[in-house]
């Protein structure tokens, strides 16, 4: 999916929220907003938004001197999130049907994102968990259980620290000999990486790199290891709009678990903004 | 009060809006994104908000060859507005302190602002009323009646095209006589002209402009008969943020009517997003 032009204030914004993370030097952020800005003014479209982002926080990191600005939040998310995890998995277990409970429960992960716009309350986690548990559930749900049932090895895209707890629960439900966890390769806004992985009590199940610095999964950015994963998984779990935003033109079986964040996505799905989705790869390719 | 930050991503949203106001032609509104990109990277940051928006939609105007992409915009809300207009009197009539009553309609009128990027949903409004109605009203009240009921000429800088309408509720319990309104001097954003003071039903009142295309009064900017009008008024009644931004520095008795309605205002002001204020040039100061 390409970058559309509302993308363009959101980096910056976002560049300016991580440049205030990494640094409380004002000279820094100012440094940072004028070379982000000016990177924006050559902006080629046809990359993808994680493609164009994977630039720019590379420039703050560069121009901050900080390897991981999202560090504490990533460790404080990782933190809350397991703090709710035994609420998340009493749902799961009491619920009718546990797989698509332990899906919803995923999805309200993903609402744990600290690199959008409209910032995570952390007071206001009761509620996402209800929503998330009650809202409808958009997309190929049928599809979803049957290719489950049938895979033999799964590849589980993970997103954001924090949410990575909650994907736990959903990795647990589809059986963990057979799921391969993917977290990035190098320190990128909130996203997950091993050690996330690690905080989040993830164990007995195999988690890779992507060797990657994107927020999303560019194929030809991560490692031939990877990519050899990649191509031979049954099914692919993708979580996420950056991963959306990087692979829904691949032709692979994925299904991508997402909350349609922002009016851009909301336009390419079709979606309303706020919508809990389950799209497989076929449906975007259809739309 | 300088540009922050904080600004740079909403002024190139704005641009953005802007030239997709002005024209459907996507090639343009890329071209937009990418002047305004450029333009934020060599920000003066001792510039007002206003200043740098003003220079912005000079360009987003050349760029679209569009005079005035929110003609559509204002004309809308002027007839919203008018719509509300016999509600708005009946709640200043009932009103124990009709006076205050008026002071909050005009509130109420100021969050009619397409210039924001929350945007003001249309069928939100009797909402908005309700809200300005009994909402707390923080700043001088008190000094705002003495100050008026001593006042021999009031000069009122309008703010945008809609609100107007709800200006014009609060000019006529401070009695029209001694009011002259002030309007822009050329088209910019959604901001208040003369047609619009027209529209608004404005009669019996004198009508000047301010003879610049800022979205605030940057008073060297403005013409030499405005400068003169605006240093021998008594009193100075100046709506929204852009007045407030570019004349909260300013040493003359203004009391600033607005809405809190971003971060970077709230911060300034020490006051809640979303606070309905009532501030004096010397509480700016002091603060």
């Amino acid at each position: 999916m390409r970058t559309f032009l509302e993308c363009a204030p959101c980096f910056l914004r976002q560049a300016l929220e991580a440049a205030r993370m990494a640094t409380n030097d004002e000279t820094v952020h100012e440094k940072v907003v004028r070379r982000i800005a000016s990177e924006i003014s050559d902006l080629d479209m046809a990359l993808t938004p994680p493609s164009m982002a994977q630039r720019i926080h590379r420039l703050v990191r560069d121009l901050t001197g900080n390897a991981d600005p999202y560090l504490e939040v990533k460790e404080r998310t990782n933190r809350l999130a397991l703090d709710l995890l035994p609420a998340v998995r009493t749902r799961v277990g009491k619920a009718d049907d546990p797989l698509e409970m332990a899906v919803r429960m995923a999805m309200a992960g993903n609402i744990i994102d600290f690199g959008l716009a409209h910032r995570f309350r952390e007071e206001a986690v009761e509620e996402v968990l209800q929503r998330a548990a009650t809202a409808p559930l958009v997309g190929s749900r049928e599809g979803f259980v049957e290719d489950t049932e049938r895979a033999s090895t799964i590849l589980y895209l993970a997103d954001n620290a924090g949410e990575i707890v909650f994907d736990r629960v959903l990795i647990e439900a589809l059986g963990p000999d057979r799921v391969t966890v993917v977290v990035r390769g190098m320190p990128i806004l909130n996203d997950v990486l091993r050690e996330d992985a690690a905080a989040a009590g993830l164990t007995g199940v195999e988690i890779i790199d992507n060797g990657s610095d994107a927020p999303g999964t560019i194929l030809d950015d991560c490692s031939p290891e990877f990519q050899k994963t990649f191509h031979s998984a049954d099914l692919i779990i993708a979580k996420g709009q950056g991963n959306f935003e990087t692979l829904s033109e691949v032709d692979a079986n994925i299904f991508f678990l997402l909350k349609v964040k922002c009016s851009v996505i909301a336009t390419h799905t079709a979606l309303p903004l706020g919508s809990h989705a389950l799209l497989t790869s076929r449906k975007v390719h259809e739309s």
